[in-house]
């Protein structure tokens, strides 16, 4: 018997990342889905954030931002734009966020950083939640291939070293314990989807806090990892499908993805160029080297736009995922 | 025959001035009337707002957000706090008030202040409408007894000269035209309120502004002044309720006023010690001293709170506003 429209829009979903692909992601299942979470990486320290945490002390705000915007059920299409306006004058304000200005104020008007997010998810009528994935701070670390040691999120994100060196492994110093309202989440979901998103920056930061593959591993959820549509300089150059997976994997261990969804669809050379100077490439789904296991369904199947620039479509996602569920 | 309480609430009221006179007068007639017009000095450049002018090329936000929070109407307690909120911390936020921020970026996203203001309005659920005075630029100067002059509305607010010098005249430069829309507010008014405020630095500048004048003239509205209860220092050291008048009806010319509203309950030793360190007085109504003229009536009240700060108590000032009307 299929799962009626109405249970398959009151399942439970998480959504585990950070950056734009969890707002992609969130955007895409909003018409058609109930019970949305957002759990997002804290590792995030550069731009407006990274001021932020430095200066305040605080948890780092963008991504908590991003998923919010996402969530907005609010008609005042005004609240989304403020929310994400960028300042570009002003000696102190300049590269600051509205949004995470917003989250700022708010935490220090509660002390509470779960309780600022909860007072911006008011002001934005948020339908769903967004939750940090720990309340503990940490940096992010990485050792490259020759040894290197990178200290920080934005120096991973935006390489200052040669950006073709691959990453041999990431951290989080100190490891930070889960948010026991993310890993609720995780054990009560239906289905958790991870990415898309920075491999290294925006998803395994996620899995790297102490409790959340645990929690993968004991939820009834499925588990599907949304491979990015492009490669990143200075994390994934020249990654085929396979190779996010298996780096996935890594982290992971086996047993917890149950899907792996796969765009298969080759943009445009013309679209592709646009991407030449940020040297992102397509990712090639090249299925006959994926890693496989029991109980692995690695789905295949065109999921980008039709035009502009190369992201997940909101109607592609959404079928997929009612698909999987 | 009485009017009626309904007619009465939906009286158009305008209220005149800026700083914290206008939220006062605002908070005490919100809960008794629907038809609620603020109109705000465009002659701030201290503080957040000054950096604000000066960085943005805007018009001062700081007194235009004040009147925001006290009309808005809605449930959420936390909006008010979090759109009043002053950072604490941050190299280059420090000083800088969120509500000012939320305007400024509003302003960016639209071009267009009045638009700005309205769309923060609609954030805050305000109840009523808030209009600044003038849409153009301009700087307040003052000149004082002894032939100095001083530019800028921060330094004869917040005195680096001798606080004591009486000021002499004060001016607008360049002269700004009336907001057309205040403009409207004034002539279709049933009541305009002038004050209570900081005579030369919240109140004469919107009197300066050409057009005002001559609205307040034409308009078939009663026109009541709320002089303060305290002295100023640097501004009106000694003056008595004549004095305010007199100044007032410098700016003003005769048959403008309706009402002069003056409080005539000193307050208690105690609470006036807490005012020696600003070199606040008690302002003595001074009743046989009142210029009179013709239509002119002085209106002398309790007006303060019965405890804490020196301010206009709500009920007292609603009580007399219903009279008047």
């Amino acid at each position: 018997m299929p799962v009626s429209e109405t249970s398959a829009k009151s399942k439970k979903i998480v959504v585990i990342g950070g950056g734009t692909g969890v707002f992609t992601i969130l955007t895409a299942l909003k018409p058609h889905f109930e019970n949305l979470t957002a759990i997002v990486t804290m590792a995030d320290d550069g731009g407006s954030t990274g001021i932020l945490r430095e200066e305040f002390g605080m948890l780092p705000p963008g991504d908590i931002r991003r998923a919010l915007v996402a969530l907005s059920a609010s008609d005042n299409k005004m609240l989304a734009d403020l929310f994400s306006y960028r300042f570009e004058e002003g000696v102190g304000l300049t590269g600051h966020n509205f949004g995470n200005l917003m989250i700022t104020a708010l935490h220090r008007l509660t002390d509470d950083f779960e309780k600022a997010i909860e007072e911006a998810g008011k002001i934005l009528v948020v339908q769903g939640k967004v939750i940090p994935v720990t309340m503990k701070h940490s940096q992010l670390m990485a050792e490259l291939e020759d040894g290197q040691m990178i200290k920080g999120e934005t120096n991973i994100d935006i390489p200052q070293h040669d950006g073709r060196l691959k990453i041999k492994r990431i951290w989080l110093k100190p490891q930070p314990e889960i948010n026991p309202n993310a890993r609720k989440a995780i054990l009560e979901a239906d289905l958790v989807i991870i990415g898309p998103g920075d491999l290294y920056t925006s998803l395994i930061p996620n899995l790297l806090v102490r409790g959340v593959k645990e929690a993968l591993g004991k939820t009834k959820a499925k588990v599907a990892y949304f491979v990015n549509l492009m490669t990143k300089f200075g994390e994934t150059n020249n990654f085929s499908a396979p190779d996010f997976l298996n780096a996935m994997k890594l982290y992971l261990g086996e047993g917890i993805l149950d899907f792996a969804v796969i765009n298969n669809k080759k943009p445009s050379g013309q679209r592709l160029s646009g991407y030449v100077k940020e040297r992102a490439e397509f990712v090639e789904p090249d299925l006959g080297n994926m890693p496989l296991s029991k109980n692995f369904i690695p789905i295949a199947t065109d999921l980008i736009r039709p035009s502009g620039l190369i992201r997940h479509d909101s109607e592609k996602v959404a079928k997929v995922v009612k698909m999987i569920l």
